[in-house]
This record gives structure tokens, C-alpha cells and sequence, in this order.
């Protein structure tokens, strides 16, 4: 890291079930992850969606944590066989696993509550990582945690967008990362080498080209990104030059933050 | 490998781009990907979303082509310099890459029908890592290519279904595996220990236990898996009656295939 530079906040997801790789299930909780952490100049630097197996498990985990600054896994906190995340933590540090004297009491609160048998399975998910902190669960209760740079958070998309919006405020930020999206009807192919050249010209800038499903549909949004604002701004005018220059139109143009 | 057991044939997928780690792009792929190996009875086991940088996409083949009887990858084979997956290929395999001929007739004969300019950054589309074979790219021309286990991708979905669709039947195929869904209105709390007593009486047949994303909808999938179909349809009727027992009923039961 040069003087000066901010320091590099990253991340990574491990996606956890059968289900995500069978096709039954199409993953909903990537692109929320992802947009939250961006918001937060944390740099998502890779995903992976494995077998609900321990050693599946276990070695995605440690690869991982030892990468980057933050872990975030989603799936298999819940009561049944097949959950097996919080196990696996323990065995990926270490550690002991056992009933969790404060889950214990916030599921034995909201059972009581509904008139639910609080059963062994159900008990199991009170069944804590030794030196993990809890993650609120608004939506149902039972909680998920957090062992070192592993955040541990459900897989039924509501409850994990509810327990990651309790994790963010806690997380450190990295250098806000602005953008530009600029979408134009030239074809990649046609704006190709200037996108090389204004990429050449401005390497602490990312410019990535994305052509839409639908062929000669004549939309290609281009996507510039950077911590300096003033250079991402410098970028996205000689973009829009470069675009009018070719015989093109810039049809949108949208800045985030916005201008 | 026990005597009599049919041979596993296992596969990994490889989503590259920044785009689907910043939560831009909800990744369409991976399902796609998935419902099709296991109609042919290919274990899916792990996928990872990387970013397009050469380390990040090396690392994730050279990791995975050694794991699994195929890889497959999505993305980066187009004209824009943040198209690398060709080069990292050539980088993993540690062979040359250049204009494949083939290819580049294949380019030539398509941009000139439509009357579009063969410029570098198009023809780079034509290079293709030596020892590689083409996958035909029927919907925009541009090929994608099979280097040793590894099975290179468009990212765009309409390209690539349409050349996975052309790469699934080159593949061996596996054992069958049939599946019951089996939809109940029992929490997964109140049935979570018959499915554990069931799982560890047919240890052959994977179960596995979805609730909705809507809590309190009262509507659990429980999917059961395996090649042994009478064993399936053994264990879905001793769900059904465990079901029943806990007092829930059976909402929907799809076999697939269809009995």
C-alpha cells in the first residue's frame, strides 16, 4: 500500500445449500450483499455457493477468512439435519459448540409467545460457536453470529437481509467507490479500443462494458468506477467525447452518488 | 468408489465479472447451468463468482479443473479489455494463445453478412488458447471453447444457453438422480426430528428441508433426492405418513420425473 492510499476494506460470501446448486432455488441474497457492501467501500471480492457438507463448508471458510477482511455466509442456521453452518464454524476455528445461554432465552421468549413447543430441534438453534457474538433476528428469532471476521446469517432472504442490515453499521468502510453508468447504442465492438485507451489513461479508474441480453438492441451501458470523484468525472466527459466521436449517443447517463 | 456404484461425475461453474459481485447483475446463469447437469445426472458441487482480474480467474480454474470432471465457466470472451478469460485459460493451461482460424472464419463470415467492421478488438474474439476446440455460438457468432475439462462461456444468458445447450451432450453423463417435493404446512420445527430419523434410516436418499421466504405462510418443501427409485418412493410415502402423524398434511407432492 503506497503512502497516502486507503486501506483496502474486502469481502467475501459463501452461499451455503444444496438447493442454490441443484437449480431449485435461484440465489436472491448475492446482489443485496453486494449492493450493501459497495455502499459501504467494501470490495466484494469473490462469492462461492457450496454443498451443504462440512468439509464443503469448512474449507470455503478458512480460505476465505484468511483473504479478506470480512466473511459473510448465508444458510443453514435453521432446525432441521441439514443445518449444519454453525457446526462447521465451530470445527473451521476450533472451537466448542453448545446452547447459547442468550439465544437460548430470546427463542424461549418467542416461542412462549406463539404457543410453539420449544423442541430439542428447535432448541438446536440456540447452538453458538464458543466466543461468537449474536446477530439480531427481527424476522424470526433465532439468531445468527459472528466468530472473528465470520458473520454467520440466514438463507430465507428476509431474515438475511434484516440480520445484514444489523451487521453493516459494524463493519469498517473502505474508500467510498463512486460511478458512473453510461449507457450508449454503439457496439462493443465499435467502442472497444477507445474504452482500452481511456482505461490505459486512467488506471486507478475501472471501466467495465456491459452488452444487454437482448443482440442489436443497440444498448451498451459502460460502467466507470473510482474513489476519486474528480478523476471519475474527468473520465465519464472524455467517455461521452469518445461515444459522440464514434457516431454514437450517450441515451443515459447516471452518476451514484448522483451529481 | 465401492464395487457396483456408478461413477460420479462432478462439475464446478466459474461466474467471471465485477458486475455480479457489485450487485449491478443478478447472475441468470447458475440455474440454468445447474437444471441442465442434473438432468443428466451431473453433481454439481461448487460455484464460484470471481473478479475479472487474471489471479482471481487462474486461481478459481486451476483450483476447480483439478476437483471436478468438468468446469464451466460464464463471461469475459467478448471484444472490451476487460475481456480476459481466453488469455487467463491459455495462463492456466500454460499454452500460447493466437487467432484461431477457425474461429476467425466463423467472425469474418458473420461480421461481413451484417455489413460490421472486422476491427482488432472484434477479431480478438477470435483467440482461442492452442489445443482448444470451438463451442458454436449460434446466436452472435463469437465461440466460446472446451480446453481439456474446462468449458468456456458467454455471460450473456441468451449466448450462453444457447452454447451450454450445445456442450450438454458432449458430456458423460451420471446417474440419474429423481427427486419427490414434498410441500407440507408443518413448521420445520415440528417436523425437523422425523426428517433426522428419516435421513438416518435411508443415508443413500438426500433430504433436504426449504421454507418460504414468507414466515408463518405455512408452506415447508421437503426435497428428497437420489439414483435408487424405489428407495425415493419409499422414503416420500414414509414422509407423507410422518406428515400426517405430526398432524400436517400434504399440499403438493411432484415426483421428478413424473411417476
Amino acid at each position: 500500500m503506497s503512502v497516502g492510499e486507503s486501506k483496502i476494506i474486502s469481502a467475501a460470501v459463501v452461499l451455503i445449500g444444496n438447493e442454490l446448486l441443484s437449480g431449485r432455488t435461484t440465489d436472491a441474497n448475492l446482489s443485496y450483499i453486494a449492493k450493501g457492501l459497495q455502499l459501504k467501500g467494501i470490495r466484494l471480492i469473490e462469492a462461492r455457493v457450496v454443498q451443504d457438507t462440512e468439509d464443503a463448508i469448512v474449507q470455503a471458510i478458512n480460505s476465505l477468512r484468511r483473504e479478506c477482511t470480512y466473511v459473510l455466509t448465508t444458510g443453514g442456521i435453521g432446525p432441521t439435519h441439514d443445518d449444519i453452518t454453525a457446526d462447521c464454524i465451530a470445527k473451521a476455528f476450533s472451537v466448542e459448540i453448545s446452547i447459547n445461554p442468550e439465544a437460548k432465552a430470546v427463542l424461549l421468549e418467542y416461542f412462549d409467545k406463539r404457543g410453539v413447543e420449544a423442541n430439542d430441534d428447535r432448541m438446536r438453534m440456540a447452538r453458538i460457536p464458543h466466543g461468537a457474538t449474536l446477530i439480531d433476528n427481527p424476522v424470526s428469532a433465532a439468531p445468527g453470529f459472528r466468530m472473528d471476521n465470520v458473520f454467520v446469517l440466514a438463507g430465507v432472504p428476509r431474515i438475511m437481509q434484516a440480520m445484514f442490515d444489523n451487521v453493516l453499521p459494524a463493519l469498517d468502510a473502505g474508500p467510498r467507490i463512486a460511478s458512473y453508468t453510461v449507457v450508449c447504442d454503439l457496439a462493443e465492438g465499435t467502442i472497444a479500443s477507445a474504452l482500452r485507451e481511456l482505461q490505459d489513461a486512467h488506471p486507478s479508474i475501472d471501466i467495465g462494458s456491459y452488452p444487454g441480453n437482448v443482440i442489436g438492441q443497440g444498448r451498451l451501458s459502460i460502467v466507470i468506477k473510482g474513489a476519486d470523484t474528480g478523476k471519475l468525472k474527468e473520465t465519464a466527459e472524455q467517455l461521452t467525447t469518445s461515444i459522440q466521436k464514434l457516431g454514437g449517443s450517450v441515451l443515459e447517463l447516471m452518476p451514484d452518488p448522483p451529481d
